[in-house]
């Protein structure tokens, strides 16, 4: 299938192209940048040249993506795909990496993005991509709301959580790659203050909060408003969630509840007491899950890991596209990491 | 006064070095290691090379060391000076760098150390050197346990709430620099499984557990066990604790709170609403502390950074002697971390 | 085809895992280590965990590899390949990463590697890998040489350049990451000694030299002794050598030398005065080249680019087996570099 | 005596502040930026809050600092101090840590930087400030063009040899952390782009090529036009010179001439051929320097190290005070770098 990438100079558009060129069943047909004017798209990354990708990076043109694509994914900044979509034609398959589809509630999106929520005929029809979970929601879906990155490794650990235990607080301490900030400069992406450091920010006020509430909700009956703090780690890519919360389950009843919530998900992989680590998953879709339960004080620090590029992001995106056209779910996402 | 360092070939033994250095009361006279072997010291470290301060490093010698030196501080592992001190002479002022000291139930350095404890009078002496809540008892004290690194940032900044308010669970999240994590060599310390990475370890099993619910318990009636996981950062120097806790206490209060308790305290910085990261405090003997209070959940997330080889180890040791010696607590301890 | 990897705790071991698991027309046997006792690869590397690459890691049993398996890679150290070989099927397709069947000369051998060279009937059967400029030669191959590293980017450089231009006096400032290095533990590794630095390594000692200086010379009546300088970057993938060189040659002369020799090379990319980094290969097979020359001086200054775990070892060792079994080169080598 | 320093929220300001801060004759009196408002340094570098250095940042007002200061650091961007130095009072004494009064052809200045050069009366009047080569002009000198620095380490390297050897030509393979590069955004010293990579610029134009000529100039009759090839490496502290050059001197004779040319040298270590690495100077005012002769070429590689923001900069500018006011050289400068 012909697909057109919106967004192809920044990372996740990169990493789009990277996972289609491997696709046996999708084929790149065009790249558009909200910048774009016609340059080659190794004039932004080198990388590409020669590659067969470096295609030029053309205008967002709805027309002309209309006309020439059958999947689009947009890989742009909150606001864009709100406005672009109702353009394209309705016979596209879109999938939205930005966070303009995921939340229900208009006055959500108000709050936490700090604009006007997209058209609300247009919400109803999103489905939300946590892929694991939404398998069958998934299925011939037009318009696909890519989850977070954050939102991503974090539900992945509580969803089965929430879903079979009675869950009270939980506290999150998640930290990510600088992919994650984007290709914007300032002075918290500078080499001289990421690196050799660690940088909190967005303290509770992230914008994945109150994507991860609505999600657990649903699984549940209610669900407490979670601490979530968000900080920069001196990598390219990969993110680590945290986890902490109070639990009578034992360490039995917790390997249970993750095997069979797992049991046919190729890309979650459950290590229990033995922590995973970031390095363990980047460059592959996986999220690796683990804990350890303090007899102590009852609490479980579980930690969850992605690279935020892939499963937080183009990964993700091309296993909903996988499940939706009714594919293999593993088709052209590489199996094993890459050691960094 | 004349000063031996024994383990001199570690990190900490090494900071020793550098601020004994620019101490003007302070003259060095001796290195020693567990395998010293008569080497220089730049054999192990080529930065000292005609320093002035390349010694040759000794064995540890009890005899020697109690005849040359006015202070001796013992940057070893858990379990050295527990058995060296008895054979110092008494008249030694001694800064034990390890845990060996800071325990005051025999058990509890038996199950988080693995290994039996100092006999109990040497225990009953030693003054646990959290310098700025300790300055009277640090006055004239002959043997010092100096604090754990990771004790050092979390106690900073819990000292004043448990005190002041009524504190319940506690849970901590820590990283370190791999200075922290010793010269020795594993695949854990590795390059190529440091780098680009975070590695949790020892999740609540880390022996500074005991230390810091210890010292929580002498300013309030109770301390419920906490939570800690420690994290090793992809960076050579410094700490973070990112510490979740709820109270009904307001901004204004906590800021009150910080503000009284650290009037007098050259070393802590409060910086409240923006959150300090840990370049800002390298090479420097500094603790920075700011937070966030969350309206929505009523859980403060609260950040301490230390540089874990200086207010963690031997900066902390310095101001530790400058005030037991009864001389201004920052002498000699530069105030402007370095940028790196 | 079945493959066997010998040495697959090794980092090139585990490269060649990775490539092999997305080649189409080999399919993974086997696995061996010269320290291997029926663990699982994961134990080493928990990246491979329910990748269904994670195999067993065996001992090196020359019967058994012979009965299952029709190519073998060797990624061991130096001096392994040279004894198990004898004791292989002779149907057995061999690629050896190391450097026991490069050199033609036994003494160059014995005095650069400090051990006594291969048999010479072995040596003599032996076809270096280089293989932009052995595929005549390569076709068919049973015993082939990978190139090293270093003499990777470095000949695929200069090659063109002594087969065209009269070439005089060459100096050589490479760079490595710390994969180069291996995974053994020394403080040359350990992340304290090797993060925020730049430790140059067996200046003008290196092994590579004998190699580069013999492949050099089969295009040229005389090649002068080269200077080579090699350097531990703080990374971990990732090699560029920086070459100077005299020459009359104008700048349309050199991009017409490269074009013609790398025109049918896949692999190669030609930047000219656009200088390549080192990001801009990682991941993949490419060997990105360019240069400077400089009017004032005369001299050229080149940059060639390569990962060293994929070009510099198993990327290689795959397109060596393709162009040998008369395959497409490119064949289950992934184009597009990954962004780290 | 009074200071104050032009540049201050730059990155070689900062670290004039920190060893201004340690020098007991000097006395910070004021900071100015050419963006000053009025707002405190701590805005700009959160390291400074609290230490009694984070003074507000004035504009840069040449009659207030005529009024107020006795020395003056100008550590601001090629082409400020050649119009701000005719304004400041004839009294102060000036160390210009830019280019504007290294070169003594104005041609050359022109060319290399770009723009017009400083006044012939000024730069006539301006001592070239290679501390260790300029001790005689340096007394009383009014005002100090701080050298560069690459052409500190690079020179520091290369004077004795020319001086006392024929010297034909040498190519300089350099290589400096990203302070060097400075605060300004780009992509070039974006964490993703820097991470993790190496990056060649300004290949044969750096402008501190005809700095470093002009000075061998000085102690031999012709100089060779030098290749320099300048390299972005990831880290933010340090700079290596791998210098490489034909010599029929042997090793005892680089030895002698070395040891003759510093022995009254503080801050140069010489490590003959024990090669040094970047992170023995780091934080301290040292230039070390080793090298290893090939036998089989007759070359040397040289190498020589040196913190970029310290001898390359601020530690070299108090020096050069020191040395021109009649202290002690060392006075203020810390002799043991700090490990990180």
């Amino acid at each position: 299938m012909k697909v057109s990438i919106v967004g192809a100079t920044g990372y996740s558009g990169l990493e789009l192209l990277r996972l289609v060129s491997q696709h046996p069943n999708l084929e790149l047909i065009s790249l558009h940048s909200l910048t774009g004017k016609g340059e080659l798209l190794s004039e932004t990354f080198p990388l590409v040249k020669e590659t067969g990708y470096d295609l030029i990076v053309e205008p967002v043109d709805a027309v002309r993506i209309s006309a020439i694509a059958e999947i689009v994914f947009l890989a742009t900044p909150a606001g864009i795909a709100k406005d672009l979509i109702p353009l394209l034609s309705s016979s596209l398959q879109i999938i939205d990496l930005s966070g303009d589809f995921r939340l229900e509630k208009s006055e959500n999106y108000d709050n936490w993005y700090g604009q006007s929520a997209a058209a609300q005929a247009l919400r109803d029809e999103a489905i939300y991509g946590l892929s694991e979970w939404e398998q069958t929601a998934l299925m011939g879906a037009r318009l696909i709301a890519n989850p977070g990155c954050y939102a991503t490794a974090i539900l992945l650990a509580l969803m089965p959580l929430f879903e079979k235990l009675a869950m009270g607080d939980v506290i999150i301490d998640a930290k990510s790659g600088v992919s994650g900030a984007g290709k914007g400069l300032s002075p918290a992406t500078h080499f001289m203050q990421t690196h050799d450091n660690l940088q909190a920010y967005k303290i509770n006020r992230h914008q994945h909060i109150p994507e991860i509430e609505q999600q657990l909700s649903k699984v549940t009956e209610s669900v407490a408003p979670i601490t979530l703090t968000t900080q920069l780690l001196p990598i390219a890519r990969g993110l680590m969630a945290t986890i902490y919360f109070e639990t009578s389950a034992t360490n039995q009843q917790l390997s249970a509840i993750f095997a069979t919530a797992y049991q046919q998900a190729p890309f979650v992989r459950i290590f229990a007491e033995q922590l995973p680590t970031i390095q363990q998953v980047i460059g592959s879709n996986y999220c690796d899950i683990g804990w350890h339960k303090d007899e102590r004080t009852g609490r479980v620090t579980l930690i969850s890991v992605i690279d935020n590029l892939v499963k937080g992001a183009a990964g993700q995106a091309i296993q909903n596209v996988n499940i939706s056209q009714g594919w293999e779910q593993t088709l052209g996402l590489p199996l094993l990491p890459i050691l960094i």
